[in-house]
């Protein structure tokens, strides 16, 4: 008999994994670490079920990567065994660079250095383990592989990671109408000319996969409650870097890339960020609530216990002086001073795009063989005001 | 023990009937009707589930409207039992004057009545059945009553209505993109200076109700192949009025309906009305199939058989000469006139607006009281392109 | 670009069809004709979603036929090209000899042929039609075809046709407790010595399949007032071959089978037959209703009206002394003969089992090789007691 | 407007928090620490949707017990505002005494407390810190107010919490066999002369919720890997009790727990237990990944990296000659004691019962007034052979 192993997922019903070396990848602790790192970070303080892993999205990815390759298979786009392999492969791991909490902690744990390029280090690293084997994907993840087509399905406007992350993030939040075709979108996929491209007949269910991500945007990730925790986290490791390093724990995993810069930069031990993931962070959360610094022990506690900063919402910037004003009534407040009241009253801005024109695009391939963008369909529900980024203003304040 | 039915509903589980009176109502044999009224028309020769019926879909309405009330109520608006009552009984009859194949077949079937006076004739006349019981909801059905937002969740840019039908057609022809977050809605409507309006926090879902309209309408309701299809049951209506009346079966209702232009003005034999449903016009085209009249019994095989006209859409109106040229060349290939012809060959419009501007607004009530039209807000998804009707052109010919 | 046709199903997702011989069976006015046949007969008086149709069935069986054979495949099942068409088409056309409203009506109508006969016809004739491309299906449909696990999956314990109607009935009705693991038990399909088995992890799956269906039994299928009202369409039709043969209309195809036991014996007009469904019934039970018959005019307009004869199960035979005087009570009330009265009071048994162990057998094959079936199995839900039939006895008479 | 909080819920849509007293509860750091206690414990190593946390089924036992007790008022059972809410307070707080991996770990870490007795402790101190408004929700829980049907929803045969956890283990799972009629068996809840019972019609929904309990059992709880993997959790924490204690982090809630029996055998100190969750372990876990104890690290990295010990059932005792032999093996492969090689090699018990006559029934309300436990309804699926417990016999060792 031959080999495949089935894993139940509550949304797509059943991942096959029908591949040996497929199997010894998902099987390595690098790729099981993503079971320690949520996907949606603090997501869950307002949405509670949204407590998913890297891992589990990343199997969904990968799963509908399967049926992306046969759907476009089914239509006689050429697509060998190796390439099959390697795009499986390459969307498998095109994740496995997250360090804790994902996005939120990117910029202050990891300065210098993107999740993506962590991904490709980590899988060279595994490339060299598995003696070669990954080389197709490596190059379909680094986009010089010849058939385009492939790398756009793991990273473009209609990559299988999209529609896993929407889909996945929809029905763990609760969120039903972040819902988008993803099947129909399959369906509907097509190569010509060597491009990505979905078929005319799929334009509707485009705009609602737009509009659902620009839903679940405003909504769930950039929800005002779910920003502002994840902006506390962001002030506590901060605050943990200007009062650190201390002695204890020294030799943590956590320690060395909060408090050495060398660490971060280089980047050099692997082995080392490879062991970092979601519960590091708690766990310091966790015992610096009993710090004697003011403002972490405050922020720590806010977080365990989820005594959140007020978050608002504005259309324009917030006055420096509303900010000063709050400072200083905090610094009373509390006991901090002024300068340390930075960390429970502070400003910032989210950014999100329905469509950006300036990003790849979404091609409609019709009947007649014409290509057109999205944006350039007639009756367009996408249209240029959209792919404008909109940009809101937040404060957030101890109450 | 109280009065207390559950209906099971695949939609929302469970429907409660927990007033004698309403389910008096739905036990009438005018709205046991509706179990013989498709809501889809003839939709499911595409979408194959879509067989549910006005029936399902007015008391899935009703359980939209229980809950509606109810959040209202928890929300502080004053809404007494008599009103609760009549709004959940003019939403029941919303739609008890549809004839069979509701829109379908109305413009030939009833030329000079629209569905709403039908429903409002019945509603009448089971008023005075009910002894004066329907009092209210007939006022609040014709927009007389006081509280303007009893009206405006029976029919309105956010009635209940139209939350089910979307829901429900969505459910039941398997169109997942078409899910609406009806609850969602539900749990952020509003009662502000008598008028209903939804809170700041449905943006989105508002956004993504419209958005689903549009799909809907596009790639269901206005499919080609549906619309093609219900052009046919016309062309077949339109027919047999020219070619009849016949002798055999003159006393049948649809008969009457058909060949007694002084039924279809004056309606009043409501009677004879509610005797008339779907299984009288498939009966009806199931025994033209073999009609002397070459076209009557070629539209009618076509309709049972599922061997369809071929419609396409066009961006343009089709030129006259287009449709000349086929009806030429049918004529010569089935041995009709170049006039009978034009039963199978002919062109015609859909329409659809995203948004209209000129119909009623919905409005969006900011927590400062600020009170907008939601194609007003900023950085809106529904603005003034969208309001503007979207005008497809189609031909429908014999292959 | 290859043949490929997608539909939409509610259930499944998409049903796709990539074999042209295929779409031309179901394109045939014949397999169309199972539009036009409740797949539950009259369930849909208690589930008002249950209207789902014959050919819905049979379009949702094929699909899961898709998925068994590439499952059997995957696992190095020896399956040519034709076998697989072979038993898509089987499947496809298994209930295509159902008459109006299904099983309720079989033995009024028919009374010397079974459904699965006329299949066979049918496929035969279809198979003339297609010049001999239906032979293998035919074969395995017959159960004559050397690979016995091909019929097993058309009609067995665990065919899929069981599978497709447990979970499209309880989807369509919203009994979720109706639901199986349609897809594990799939994924656990075996053949072993040449039969169609599960493999032992699926046993908790095929414990839950049977409980299923015999809470879709008692629950839905004979329900009492399903059972009541399908006992009312069985009471017209005889109370009309009674007083039949009738002058007007003599030439409908539903006199024909009524009025005509030539007919029904030898069915040499398949033509005829293939021309009946629900709408003959439900059009000739509306105009009965003002039948100068008081017993078939109060049955019509009971079914018309959903107003149903009162239905109750008893645990033991109903005492004929009972039945008696209920006739006599309701010959007085509505002024009919006693013996008229007997289509107004009737008394009947129903009849299920969980597991016939006399019927084919579940096998279960064990990791060691060994097969067991699933009443042998350790610890077994599914033990004698269960294979034993359960029979209620009910009584049904006007209020 | 009346205090309203609304919670989305994938499992049940939106859960409801209408009263400020709950909410406050809610938001209590003793309730949050729920958030880091995952429901199933080390299920997700099999099903990675599984991990959702006991606060999320909190939430959700909470809401079901919302609508149970809707219900049963809407019925006429008399139920005050106080009952009301401390019912609901009840169920809250049920689980609230819940140490890290809930059940998994629960003899190891708390050797003399039950978890019950933990979540009483906790309800008390939560009571003082309230100023009382908690008794009666202490009093029903305790079993010792007198409308015991409200004890028996908390916790019964038929309690929220069962229904919550199987249909919420379930839906994390994507078992979808596991899915129960919990609306069903809500809307059929029943008080008859003080006990809580379900109607007549129940009767197949409760069959159909005890089978896909015991299909959760075996399939999922009791699953071979899940309790591989949970075993190798208790072994981890009895060899660190059996090397520690250790001096560093020695002021941790999760060393004194494991090396103080002083701590765990009194709990006056309830603030350190309410420290303790799935991060600590977790945490130890990866940080004893690197012991110089060999038995230790291969366990911990065992887990971490989910490279897990070979479980096996048998039917019978494994016999001490198997497990000698494979402990003498392990030991000279890996280097380790043949003593130490027991944490490597093990065997076990897994018990389950499908209806467990001994503990509370269920109760059959017939239309007549009679009750009957389900085990002695006529041709019950529920009989005395599924009362009896099941017992498997595993062994784990090292591959």
């Amino acid at each position: 008999m031959r080999f495949r192993k089935i894993i139940n997922d509550p949304v797509y019903g059943f991942i096959t994994i029908d591949n040996p070396l497929i199997f010894q990848i998902i099987s390595h602790p690098y790729y099981q670490r993503l079971r320690r790192i949520k996907q949606m970070a603090l997501a869950h303080l307002v949405y509670p079920g949204a407590v998913h892993t890297r891992l589990h999205h990343s199997l969904g990815a990968y799963h509908l990567m399967c049926n992306a390759l046969s759907e476009l298979k089914a239509k006689g786009v050429d697509i060998t065994f190796e390439e099959d392999e390697g795009a499986k492969i390459a969307i498998l791991l095109h994740d496995i660079g997250h360090g804790p909490f994902s996005h939120a902690l990117e910029t202050v744990l990891f300065e210098n250095i993107k999740h993506e390029e962590l991904s490709l280090l980590i899988m060279e690293e595994l490339n060299h383990q598995f003696k070669g084997a990954l080389q197709i994907a490596i190059e379909i993840f680094k986009n010089i592989y010849p058939k385009k087509f492939l790398h756009q399905l793991v990273s473009g406007q209609l990559d299988v990671d999209r529609m896993d992350y929407l889909t996945r993030d929809s029905f763990f939040t609760g969120v039903s109408e972040g819902v988008i075709g993803y099947d129909r979108i399959l369906k509907m996929l097509a190569v010509h000319n060597g491009q990505l491209m979905v078929e005319e007949k799929a334009i509707y269910s485009i705009e609602k996969f737009l509009v659902s991500r620009r839903l679940m945007y405003w909504q769930v990730y950039l929800h005002k409650t779910v920003l502002g925790s994840e902006m506390m986290l962001v002030k506590i490791l901060e605050r943990a870097k200007q009062l650190g390093p201390w002695k204890s724990n020294s030799d943590s995993a956590l320690d060395k890339f909060l408090f050495d810069p060398t660490q971060t930069a280089s980047l050099k031990n692997l082995e080392l960020f490879c062991n970092l993931d979601d519960t590091d962070i708690t766990g310091a959360i966790k015992s610096w609530c009993d710090h004697p610094d003011k403002v972490l022990s405050i922020l720590c506690k806010g977080i365990t216990g989820r005594s959140l900063l007020k978050t608002k919402f504005e259309t324009g910037p917030i006055p420096q002086k509303v900010i000063d004003t709050l400072r200083e009534e905090i610094s009373l407040r509390v006991g901090v001073s002024v300068d340390d009241a930075s960390y429970l009253a502070f400003t910032g801005e989210a950014v999100n795009s329905t469509y950006d024109l300036s990003d790849e695009k979404i091609n409609i391939l019709f009947r007649d063989g014409k290509v057109l963008d999205i944006s350039q369909v007639d009756n367009a529900l996408i249209h240029h005001n959209l792919s404008r980024p909109v940009k809101k203003f937040y404060i957030c304040f101890l109450k």
